[in-house]
């Protein structure tokens, strides 16, 4: 079987470093093009001493476009926003089907990105060509898709653990509060005071508090969901942690839910390869997602208050970021969802 | 000046052991008795090799309590529930004034009481001579009281953080949020698996959701405040980390509130030695109150949403346990309430 | 193909968990039983939410071995000292491989390990058809053995960085000090006080000075490659981190020894699949080799003081533990020695 | 009694915050003035928010010296190397005590530190004036001293460590091994990648090996115990923790001197008031020193092989750096040397 051939786009940093480790283990992908403009000309296995599948592979700068999309069946793209979006208009326009890590193809309404990034969006025609990377629920599209907009970590995790509950309307969509807690890799790999080990390390706090970019995803996908507009309640906050996101989400019962969220988190997910849903009561914790592509939900009803407690967790650099990536392209060129991303979390 | 003789009761944990750091350097306090049963006769600074003050000292077990009162105006109680009741009314009928971290005198309700800790009060007569320990509330009282109820962690940072806002009408009480996180030492010091550093380390769960006991008293009190019984939500998590307490707390305003928010909290804490409230949207973080004994408010208001997220956070050693029974102690003795207590919090 | 029938004896700890994760993504091995006298009857997924590959098995008690032995071709003792000879001996004698996690079959001089260990080998005759197995030093006697020794974390790590340098008088074998950290999993899952989260973290001690066990290890297997009986210093520490040992190994160079490290290392090491040799002066960091089976080694030459720095670092779990297991396994049974092995480290 | 007046100078890092927290609760002491270029004209409590003593207070320029050595009787100097010099120069010439926490006055050999620090002195002549300032061997002149150099935080420990062996001949001198192991807040508050969080957390690595500019400290000051050169192997390693140092350090033993050990050190150290030396066999751990300005010491005759393996630990910002800067500073001005010191480590 011939491989895809696979660039990686801003590979230095952490998503980048997370998709070249797990493609160096998925059996019908190759990676062919290693692309940072920083890091050009340095070996990828010198820079990442744990990737040792990459030894003789070196970093290119992004300087011949046309040879790498002559070279790739698909491209993933670690850019910033903005930058991303053009990045992908070019690839697109040479044959090359586009996984996108940044925001620029996650939003169906072009003005709320626009109004939630501060950019305006360059390539806006695109957007007709590109899906929604979250593939239990957009998974048909996604097959076909030439672009897909690779989820956010918080919103994959939100999204995920609320949706059958909305969109079967167990829970009021006006009383939902979500408060989210992530490691520190969702930072990324930038050398700014707050992310020193001695800063974040035994300390913990909120940030973006009523302003973080994801609640506008979050919203958007919900919204088409229950079918009207919702707004709801979306807290993060810096785990001393490397990875994983909690979200612990609050919401109220509708009339004669309790009883049903069971039997309709089975319906949306039994057959979904990487959700698992506890029994009520049964909580999940982040380390048993950890470098996994799963995402676990558990919950417990509060009858003397009539709200459901939803918690979700999962790896965000895994099922929140490069391997829900993987899982798009497996859908992208046919293949087993799963492929390459079967490996067990770590636990420890 | 005579100093104030102290015994500390249960000293093998880590409240005790805060204790006796605290008071090693309290300039009117004098640690005549350190009691654990199981460490009776081993040196206190083999045990804890950092208290250096205690050079000579040794555990005693609890056998000549008469003696023991003889030598005691004070006794810290840092024992299970139910056994510090009986220990407490012992040491009172002895003429010793108790400070006690167990649950037994915190709450007005003794079937509130019963009912969250499953056992029966074993000195109901005793809680009328009983004050909650909160000096914020509760001062007047706690000067003149022969036993106080020491708060608990989660407790003395959800209370605090809400008490103005509550009894002043500004957020409605029948929709309280409180998702709490706490470092391992409020677990304390016993050698099960899930405390181990190898599954805590690099986790993160929720734990006791909807059925955490600390719901009870953070509801009486609050319900006191606020002149009628209210009900609210309240979920901790474990942080991996060693010490703090950060409580997000979501409330709905009632019409008018939102600007009178700082004033309100000015007027409650201005003169408040330990606690402090930031100007709105500026945040606390867990690391600048370690070690000490404030609690650290910040707050931001949800226009969109009509909410207000408030942020609280403590050392759930000092603030949350040993540092606010040294400031009980200090108000029990006519000290100034400070004293002992002024050491800086650590961040690093 | 028909697959290698595996049972995991002993699966409740960690070097079993892990056991259970590596063979989970192994293509060539089946685990048809996961026994654990203390979890049996347990769901293995429901004890290790992290192992989904093991829906619908559950722990079984080592009750019936005939039937167990008959249904295994290999099985991995992962059971106290003594206790697992006897029980590789049962197996063994039911014609069952046997790969030993334990010290049992680790020594050529059993009065070594009876005088290290403190008990009788209750196995002797069996150490004939026992094998130590480190792959890159006794790779054709494992292909044929019965029973596989398999070594401890710290020795295999010490013993590898230092072999070829002993071997080829390249350092004086009277001078070697081993100073080594390993991470907390190293302890294994037990609830001792001393291994809870609030008594590790944020902090650092050494123990087992000069009486560790891996000591005598180590000397007989340098020993062995020296061709007399060298002794060496071991000191042993403890990291506030999950996994990963690094071993900061000081010895003096003989004459001329100087220009001639990195040609040694090259001859012996260059075709190992997991040991890869830094060029002087670029030194390994635990974090590049969690959650692989490499071996990782830097030095550095100290001219002034004619010594050499050598730096080894390896996954206790992986390399250390379970992954030269699964090695193992695969020598014996005639698989490509790096099947289900190739997992890239994690970095985070 | 009137206070000593206090200038710290270079305020921003971790070890002018750690002299603000000690300096804060030091009953002798007033800090008068908090200087960073960089920070000029912002709240010290706002950007140490766990500095509550310091409401009020602002950094302010180094812009006029005379009017800030007017006002103080003590300058702290946080300044990288070199500057400090300068910066020290012209503050004693307008009469004000300086105690440097840079290496510009630690070397007795202006050439040492020259060759070390790669720098040209700039106020060689001062160095007549300087006295080292470790209080255990130097307290005499200290006392007296215009500007005292303040020693390295790994130079402190391990100097200590050795000092009574080395100096009483108990340890072949040309043998030493120093296997030091670091906390994070040495290296400082500096945005630099390999600082960060996700780098640092559960790794661990050795750094400088055979270029740390440490030793050349370690052994001038130990070659003058001595009475003639010595050279010694040094390595530091990086810990994923906030704070703490602790070095295992190997030696060959004189004939004779295993018996004399205790005894030797207890006659240094007896009286030392920040100084234990544990009984043989009981090692010292990180945790408990953090925060304090103790010196932990533990050691183990290893017979077979003839050494001694000593093991020195302390908290690098208070006995490392800080603590041990206040207690220059009571000696200087004449009062209990452990004024405003004696608070109790943490342990957790």
């Amino acid at each position: 079987m011939e491989k895809i051939r696979i660039s990686v786009i801003g590979a230095n940093g952490y998503t980048g470093m997370e998709l070249l480790r797990l493609l160096a283990g998925h059996p019908a992908a190759e990676v062919r093009h290693v692309v940072s403009r920083s890091l050009s000309g340095q070996p990828v296995a010198e820079y990442f001493p744990s990737l040792h599948a990459y030894d003789g592979k070196v970093f290119e700068g992004p300087d011949d476009l046309q040879a790498l999309a002559e070279d790739s069946d698909a491209a993933f793209l670690c850019l910033p926003h903005a930058a991303s979006a053009e990045m992908a208009g070019r690839l697109f326009r040479l044959g090359v089907k586009v996984i996108d890590l940044s925001a620029d193809f996650r939003y169906v309404n072009v003005e709320t990105y626009e109004r939630t990034y501060g950019v305006t969006h360059p390539e806006k025609e695109l957007l007709r060509a590109a899906v929604y990377g979250l593939p239990e629920i957009n998974r048909e599209q996604i097959k076909t898709a030439g672009i897909v907009g690779n989820p956010g970590c918080y919103t994959t995790c939100s999204i995920l653990t609320l949706y059958p509950l909305v969109k079967e309307g167990l829970v009021d969509p006006d009383t939902l509060i979500i408060d989210a807690k992530s490691g520190v890799s969702g930072a990324g790999k930038k050398a700014d005071l707050p992310n020193l080990f001695a800063e974040v390390n035994e300390n913990f706090k909120a940030y973006g508090v009523t302003t973080h970019r994801h609640t506008s995803e979050i919203e958007e996908k919900l919204s088409l969901a229950l079918g009207r507009p919702l707004q709801l309640s979306f807290t993060p906050h810096l785990l001393p942690l490397q990875r994983g996101i909690l979200a612990t989400i609050y919401a109220d019962l509708r009339p004669g839910a309790e009883g049903r969220i069971a039997a309709v988190y089975r319906n949306y997910y039994e057959k979904e390869p990487f959700v698992r849903v506890f029994e009520e009561g049964r909580l999940p914790e982040l380390k048993h997602v950890r470098h996994s592509n799963y995402l676990h939900i558990g919950y417990k009803v509060d009858e003397r208050l009539n709200k459901v407690i939803l918690i979700g967790c999962l790896d965000n650099l895994v099922k929140g970021a490069s391997g829900q990536a993987v899982q798009n392209l497996n859908l992208m060129f046919g293949l087993d969802e799963r492929t390459g991303l079967m490996a067990e979390g770590d636990y420890l």
